[in-house]
């Protein structure tokens, strides 16, 4: 997916739901690391603290807080909003039908908008962010994107990993029409499916064993090639929107965990300080970590008038891939 | 959604994939309807054959299949393709990664097109058809969608209508840029949450129950409520494309049995020598229903230059919605 062109858009407005319960990785360790010490734990993981949700929650009700929050932040009523596309990676509420269904309804939006489901693991929020932009530009009404992760309920007990990273977390962004030379300058995906073995979540249709993430042994080739993944989007929407990256304000980068997160920015060569770093505070949340950073640089105080965001990211599939968006000025 | 202006769009070629296995209703009566005649399974249900795939197969093969068939129609190689849209109801092959990795994989397209999955129930294709448009209209390369649906391994064995109706199949259509004033004319669709208990299928994350169709009691205001949203999703998009009903030369319309196909083509006036019946033939299979109606009515001696072909279409959701493609002269 290559595209030159500007896509003339701007983020009306973003907005995120958290679960109120906040784990500590103190509280991990005594659940599943009685042999280790907290220190080593961050250390190991970058995470201090992760939300969990309750087990039964609906996906659909932190749809529908994130997206009254951003409808809010936007200043606009929901029933502007022409479309809504629900991001999740691990089947949402249920499979039939789609879960946006249930986030229109309860939005009271039913007959005024329309949406659909998309999964891309990690990179869902992106790949949903480039196909909004592409939607309003084509003509429609503001379109919503809204990741969900409620991965704390796909734990695997027996595999201390998850326990030690998995986090749940929401946040949307509403995309609607720009003028002047505010939108999106350049984007840039890609897909390896040789590589969709390093976190997986089986779908057992079957209902033989409970659904929980695997991480694949660590393994360095997985993870070199995801760092030249993510450096190669990078330096592609650089390349395609003419900028260096000096001229890039703010960079909302997938934190997977501290490790890998540290790991990106010495790979892309990115000065911290132009990130917001989230995996700390909130663990990993799948495609919710892009929505959660991008809302956050768009606060009131950062990114200003003009300046460029890059977001880029990359996650099983393998899928990887950056944009660009430059604030209205 | 609503969408006013061309998109200067062509669908360079399609393709299907389906199941070798062809269960007939005659099989279906030994197995589950002895009280019943052969011939009034096929009076109520409008279907006297199906293709079953292996419980085991897998969603990405068929993808690739069907793909391969679209590229060759479309004569270019898969690796003109830019981005695919996996559509699926269940839940694909996995739930992480998305099932498309496997596709492109396979398709020998690993670094060369990106892709995402796609869900919204029996409107997926419909759904993926038109952000395959708006991608290709702002620039990018070729955009496949691709219908998977295997729905026969979701059957309810105590719940008979999912073993009489129920089948599977795979289609693929490809959207590339095009000259002049083809392309998608008009399109509107929505998602009404209130109605989203009419097919269900069940997420069953923790593994409690094998995870099977539902179809709720039949309900007379639901069947109204569905011949009312395909009525309007016509009308609407005719209205929009400042067409009339005569102009259109094909109406591609969503199947899900025989009784409610006949009662939406009296319910909008479509002659039937207009239409693709295939639900006789493949049964009810979900998204993959839009994408071999499309097929078959772009085969030679069908459409002609110049054509407007009006897909429409109602699922689970409800979603709902209609595009009206004019074909290249």
């Amino acid at each position: 997916m290559r595209a030159l062109s500007l896509l003339p858009v701007k983020i009306l407005g973003t907005g995120i739901a958290l679960p109120s319960n906040i784990v500590t990785t103190a509280a991990i360790k005594t659940r599943a690391f009685q042999d280790r010490a907290v220190d080593d734990l961050f250390s190991r993981t970058g995470i201090r603290t992760r939300r969990w949700a309750d087990q039964d929650a609906d996906h659909a009700a932190f749809a529908r807080d994130a997206l009254r929050a951003a409808a809010r932040d936007a200043e606009i009523p929901l029933t502007a909003i022409g479309r809504i596309i629900f991001v999740n990676s691990t089947g949402g509420d249920a499979l039939v039908p789609a879960t946006v269904n249930c986030v229109i309804e309860g939005l009271g939006l039913d007959g005024v908008c329309d949406g659909f489901d998309l999964n891309n693991a990690c990179m869902g929020f992106l790949s949903g962010l480039d196909v909004a932009s592409r939607c309003v530009a084509t003509g429609s009404r503001p379109v919503a994107v809204v990741a969900v992760e409620l991965l704390s309920r796909h734990i695997d007990e027996t595999n201390r990993r998850s326990f030690a990273v998995l986090g749940d977390a929401a946040a949307a962004a509403i995309v609607g029409p720009a003028r002047g030379d505010a939108g999106i300058v350049s984007s840039w995906f890609g897909n390896r499916g040789s590589y969709r073995t390093s976190v997986t979540l089986a779908h057992t249709k079957a209902g033989e064993a409970r659904e929980t993430i695997q991480f694949a042994h660590s393994n360095r080739a997985i993870t070199e090639e995801a760092l030249g993944a993510i450096s190669t989007s990078v330096e592609e929407v650089l390349r395609r929107a003419g900028l260096t990256r000096d001229e890039i304000a703010w960079y909302v980068i997938h934190q997977p965990n501290g490790s890998m997160f540290r790991k990106v920015l010495r790979a892309v060569k990115i000065p911290p300080e132009k990130t917001t770093p989230l995996v700390e505070e909130l663990g990993s949340v799948g495609a919710a970590s892009t929505a959660v950073g991008l809302h956050r640089v768009l606060r009131p105080g950062r990114a200003r008038a003009g300046d460029h965001v890059l977001l880029a990211g990359v996650g099983s599939g393998m899928a990887y891939g950056a944009l660009i968006y430059r604030v209205e000025r």
